[in-house]
């Protein structure tokens, strides 16, 4: 917000993370349709030349971008830190709290978070890059459901099949980015103990969620 | 199909469905924008000046009238057979089934389903529109908050928010739309037998639940 509020100090990087969730905002406000590279310029206090600076090739290659950006927001803070954890159960639990804070974290007031949105909004990309993001997403859910394996095999798992089940877990958490309202009744802190209770309580083995109370 | 095939012997109404369901698949396709009426027209096997009998507000028009004819199927097939079940635990897995069915019923080959998605899309409509669609998804949340408050009344909800919980079966349901595929592994029944596990696991006593196996 600090360098929102000052963009002389904003860094190249932090000026396009700025960029990119104005637009995302305006898509979901607006439609994709319905917002101009104006109205994002203007939003973030740069001229309509200036935004071109960041984004050549303009409002088409700006819905790829966003996407491309939220990616690489779940690469950082979810799935590099999973790799690092060998325990199945462990991991789980850091994908599971890594993911909901970084939607809650980009929530807005009255309840959404535009990138993450825009992430899972389908059609308007080129087939390449419709391919390179769909490439990413499994890669995520391949991660989930490898998890999930590996919990059976620990004999740690309920009786679910491991593909949907990684859906499931996807679907809940996901669609945190439509409803979370930080200025709402619970905290993000609150709402990520709920999550992970109803998530937990669906995929672990009732002995081994009791062991960790 | 066979009304599909047959042009002329589909009625108004399912003239209409055919209409909304394709737009719905082109917009997931290409987008709202890379989407024309003609294109419409074509995929239906009509006219260009046939498609502006049925939806004579062009393409703004489209868009809300897929919504509403969505959430006029969630009517029919779900709230209004839940509203029929008195008892709190039947009605959340008669929410489940029917609603799980609904978008099962409703999936493409490669794993989507059109209306359902576009019924969550946000962005491109007028504010009274919006207005308008925002206020019967709040209907449904309602219906499913009241069941899970109902349930905890009756001692058979786990430890949970209820908010967050109706939230997070719906964000489990929605996603099918995403990543079901009728050609895929699973049938559309096992996939709503896991998905009642996962949910009701998550959300139900594990006594209740074993009562019901």
């Amino acid at each position: 917000m600090n360098s929102l509020s000052d963009p002389f100090e904003a860094t190249e990087n932090e000026r396009l993370a700025q960029i990119y969730t104005a637009a995302a905002e305006l898509f979901c406000e607006k439609g994709f349709d319905g917002t101009s590279m104006s109205a994002v310029a203007e939003m973030v206090g740069i001229t309509k030349a200036g935004i071109y600076h960041f984004i050549p090739g303009g409002k088409k290659d700006l819905l790829f971008a966003i996407m491309s950006y939220g990616l690489d927001r779940l690469d950082t803070h979810v799935i590099t830190p999973a790799h690092a954890i060998p325990d199945a159960e462990e991991r789980l639990r850091s994908i599971i709290n890594n993911h909901v804070r970084l939607i809650t974290s980009g929530s807005k007031t009255g309840g959404h978070n535009p990138v993450t949105i825009v992430v899972e909004e389908v059609g308007g990309l080129s087939p390449t890059h419709r391919r390179k993001i769909d490439q990413r997403k499994r890669v995520y859910v391949e991660l989930i459901r490898d998890t999930l394996k590996q919990l059976k095999q620990d004999g740690k798992l309920q009786a679910v099949d491991e593909t949907v089940a990684a859906f499931s877990l996807l679907g809940i958490i996901l669609w945190i980015s439509r409803w979370y309202d930080p200025d709402g009744r619970l905290s993000a802190e609150q709402v990520a103990d709920e999550i992970m209770k109803l998530a937990l309580g669906s995929l672990l083995r009732p002995q081994t969620q009791q062991a960790h109370h």
